[in-house]
């Protein structure tokens, strides 16, 4: 296999949000591509990607943006994919790979085989990274930095283009894993959607209290509250798009959830000490790994990393925080 | 009511775990008290406290930290405090106040009421700040900057004596409010006894899969899971206590959120996509709420905080982590 940095001639996103921006980012750090080109939704969108210099070419249509595109990349919620695959499949060019950064990948491969050519090289893909922040001016080059991308090739797939799709994530900064696209599914609905889904219940919890007013729930959120609202704070169309294509292996891991919610609150109830210790002790195991396995820091984290640095950041932060704000209104 | 930052004669502190040592750095910052000394359950922590500097006298027997102190401040996991109001009781000064830092308040009070004697001023508190470090080498004087402390004297309490221990915490770095010791269990019952529960449970659910390896779930962690993990990685026997000592209001926060759950299974069930969005759209307004507050940053968070200041704090962590560990054998 060879270990050259594969250079694209021309690489289509479609879709520009948090993730395709961030790939524009790391192509350009890293020399990836001759020319970016993206389709997004909206003329602000395309806008914003030339003006920050993500994009050579902007077009409302994804089969204009992938014509002559020897890599095509969907950055978009995974429901839109089979609409999408349906759209560009005429204007593909032939040996072209077609791939995408959803999160469910029994489903995307569902939906957007039937619509490809033969002659394009379709290998599914799915970066495990992210941030709350959404819209193509939250982007960044670093985001994909020491995390693992997952390929889910169909059987049969072209050895060269997974090589080659392998040492373009490679060289964004990422380690990358092959993997059935089922066992991807279940994984990720442990390591990821689970997460999303009870961070997300919690705050909704939270937000329907009487007796606790909201103000009081904000003030007070350092205790551990806040972490789950950062989670829950990520992008409602794609999460809501998580849930209905990995349906299945997220109701059977929350139901396995909800059997041992259900075994420490007997204990709560009963008083048990001695259960609940031996819980507690044993999942700080687990955050060992974590951060010996440098998927995260061992600093302690107490919510404030208002460093010089991230004060700039958060200057921007906020600007991005106003235009989600008025997305969230405008959908 | 003085504005005037206090200065005590002599603080005492019972624990010295993150807690009792960030209290200890934060008052060497701002000079809050002429003498600090501690009692600690082991020799090991009290030289670790001299060694730091932390403390100018390290007592076994709490008893014999407070003689003379004119403020005692018991840093210890809630459970412990009886047994403590009760040894310090016949040792204490006559004026002095009695605090903690306990995360239940109505258990506390309870607790500590009908031991100690009319002529000490009990008033207790909770600063809202943490880390998932523990233990005497985690503290630091930063933690309680911008967060809240609640306070919740019983009724009559000397509003002198109020009033001195909020210009302490105060000049600690906090905001101080005060409270009920009823509505205080229910806040942080929700914005931090039941966050924490949860995280150790989907903690301990990933553990024990079977169709999941543990590696995989620690590397592909960086998809939500991560973050819930430090949040489990939490002292096991200060959290036990908690559950232990504000059983009601858990229980009842838990009820409100298995409801809540049920509901959003039910909507993965049915595919309702516009009941998930509606309710993934609304948590965004808390997440705004909590940075506008400054009790978090707006700052991306992708799990990696690795600038220069943090590769030497990860040194210290790594330290503290090894320290952690061999704690957990013990115990």
């Amino acid at each position: 296999m060879s270990r050259q940095t594969p250079v694209f001639e021309k690489v289509a996103l479609i879709g520009l949000g948090l993730l395709g921006s961030s790939l524009s980012h790391a192509m350009r750090r890293a020399g990836l591509a001759k020319q970016i080109v993206a389709a997004a939704r909206t003329r602000a969108t395309i806008d914003t990607g030339l003006h920050l210099g993500l994009i050579d070419e902007g077009h409302l249509a994804a089969a204009d943006a992938v014509a002559g595109a020897d890599l095509v990349i969907l950055c978009v919620p995974v429901s839109a994919c089979a609409a999408i695959a349906r759209q560009i499949a005429p204007a593909l060019s032939p040996g072209a790979i077609v791939s995408d950064v959803g999160s469910t990948k029994a489903s995307v491969i569902a939906d957007m085989t039937p619509h490809l050519p033969d002659h394009v090289h379709f290998i599914p893909g799915h970066p495990i990274a992210g941030t709350e922040h959404s819209g193509p001016e939250s982007g960044f080059a670093e985001l994909f930095d020491g995390r693992w991308c997952i390929l889910t090739p169909p059987p049969g797939s072209d050895r060269q283009a997974i090589d080659k799709l392998r040492r373009f994530w490679q060289a964004c900064g990422s380690s990358v894993e092959v993997m059935e696209p089922q066992h991807h599914d279940l994984v990720v609905a442990i390591t990821s959607h689970l997460p999303h889904l009870i961070a997300y219940n919690i705050v909704g919890t939270a937000a329907d209290l009487e007796d606790v007013r909201k103000a009081e729930v904000i003030k007070y959120s350092a205790g551990g509250f806040r972490d789950f609202t950062r989670i829950a704070a990520s992008d409602p169309v794609m999460w809501r798009d998580v849930f209905l294509n990995n349906r299945q292996a997220v109701l059977e891991m929350l139901g396995r959830f909800n059997e041992d919610l259900s075994l420490l609150q007997r204990a709560i109830r009963d008083g048990d000490g001695d259960r609940l210790q031996s819980f507690f002790t044993r999942t700080r195991a687990i955050r060992r790994g974590i951060i010996d396995a440098h998927q995260d820091t061992g600093v302690a984290d107490f919510g404030r990393h208002m460093l010089p640095q991230d004060e700039a950041a958060q200057g921007s932060a906020d600007a991005e925080r106003q235009a989600a704000a008025k997305r969230d209104k405008e959908t």
